[in-house]
């Protein structure tokens, strides 16, 4: 798979001596932080194809839905670093804390420093204060996007950690899977979802949510989305937003479109602005059918830093 | 959905007056070759992601799986004519053909010149001899590709159509299926592929391919495909290519991939070049499980107009 990736995509991608890590073919970029991220497989684009111009530098990959090993971490922090530091952007799962904690001592050898942002937009997966539990999800390519654009601005490490920092806590994110996905190695789906029903709050693995409800149409399911994430940040009147809206796998782009024509609706009733909307399979689960989404509240700061162009397999905008 | 396509592209996409019609939001484009196209619904980026800058001007939009009227098709053209005429290059299916033809009649009165370029790419939908019978699929992404692009760098109607014939002329597609769809208002596949089997050559409705056979792992899979398609041109030592590997829905991109290394390292034997490749979700059939498989053959003229900057929901390159 990362041979026909990086073959594929030759022209900006370039394979390094760890099989398990891809790379900028630019980077290490001078004068530029480097912007790093890992997890594990199967989550399309996420994690390699937000390998890009103005995006992450290099990837350690992980075999499907499990951590990158420290090794890989560790790698793509030394290709990805030029002198002047290595942001690694990542998502809050048990695995990847300890293969990241333990790649950052290798890297301190090599006198490489390295900051990280640890991101935890799922709202679902833990009560609100017991933030630091919650899981990464798709708020993760909103903290890319904005930690790629900094570093790219020129910006230093810690100015890149800020801004990828300020990006995920002002994220909010909540996924329902309708369902399950099969991991290829063990052949039957790790979970089920009966047909009729919806899991609210699934996570990317297929983690259990918070409720199994009845089937609902999108105009419910936006409903019941926004009650969730919008007290939680706060989001409030006269905020203006992005919103992901990702597909989990084999969702239809044309729900997705639905879906947000609905989530736009109860947005404007509500007064909150939507900057710009990204529609599409930007985070998956293999093949689950189902939904998230993700809202990203923005400053100035983080408007400059999402209007920044880039260009990777996953996110390519002007 | 064509409200929340409409709304989320905002910036790059406008209505029209007839809510089956999408534009480009600069189009029609003065001095500029108009370039339409139009389609059932479901093959999502197919049809209305292909509007941008570069690439198709207006799209016509048909219910699921199913040709759009011609009054669609008729408006389309007035949304993108600016006095240069219209490329309309859209698929073979008997309800295009016939509402396209009506439609240019209807536009005629009011003195718009519409050539047309019919795609039919699908090679198991007909034998070579009988290739006016064959279907158009993923390769028609490639023919908006060249005369967007052709359009763009400012040529004549004749010129844009030449080109995109010439693209379509220059290319052969495969699909194969694992798995059916479903159509909403259906509510239940509307046909079936056992488990272990796949459809050889399945259309993009579902029309039944040229063989069941057991399902096989993704190296025979594109020696299989490339049998097809390659005699079919032929294509041959030296020939430099474009390569289109897309999902029909649900396939993950990590399969798509892992496809691509078996395609690459047989082309390589063969050498035959990748001059550029395209791999990920382009024309779907709604949720379906399978991939398909398009080469075009390419000289300096196409290879000037893929390389060609674009900007669109389903494409966007530099």
């Amino acid at each position: 798979m990362l041979e026909g990736f990086a073959a594929s995509m030759s022209s900006l991608i370039d394979t390094t001596e760890n099989p398990r890590v891809l790379k900028l073919k630019d980077a290490p970029i001078k004068n530029k932080v480097g912007v790093v991220t890992g997890g594990g497989s199967g989550h399309k684009p996420a994690f390699i194809g937000y390998i890009g111009k103005n995006l992450c530098d290099a990837v350690a990959v992980g075999e499907i839905f499990s951590s990158p090993p420290a090794q890989m971490f560790y790698d793509a922090f030394k290709a990805a670093d030029a002198g002047s530091g290595v942001a690694c952007l990542y998502g809050n799962y048990a695995g990847d804390n300890m293969n990241v904690a333990m790649a950052i001592e290798m890297a301190k050898d090599d006198g490489i420093v390295v900051k990280t942002v640890v991101a935890n937009d799922d709202v679902p997966s833990a009560p609100k204060d017991r933030r630091e539990n919650r899981r990464g999800v798709a708020g993760e390519v909103l903290m890319w996007k904005v930690g790629g654009a900094r570093a790219a601005m020129g910006g230093s490490l810690d100015e890149v950690i800020n801004a990828a920092q300020k990006a995920i806590d002002n994220t909010r994110s909540v996924g329902i899977g309708l369902s399950p996905c099969t991991i290829p190695e063990v052949g039957h789906p790790n979970f089920q979802i009966e047909a009729g029903k919806m899991e609210v709050g699934i996570g990317h693995h297929g983690e259990p949510g918070m409720e199994v409800a009845d089937l609902e149409p999108a105009r419910k399911m936006a409903q019941r989305m926004i009650d969730i994430i919008i007290p939680d940040l706060p989001f409030v009147e006269k905020d203006d937003v992005v919103v992901l809206i990702s597909g989990l796998g084999s969702t239809p782009p044309s729900e997705l479109f639905i879906f947000f024509n609905d989530v736009k609706r109860i947005l404007d009733e509500k007064k909150i602005s939507v900057f710009k909307s990204y529609i599409g399979n930007y985070f998956t689960s293999l093949e689950m059918c189902g939904i998230t989404l993700t809202m990203m509240k923005v400053d100035d700061e983080l408007k400059k830093c999402i209007a920044y162009p880039c260009e990777s397999w996953g996110l390519t905008q002007f």
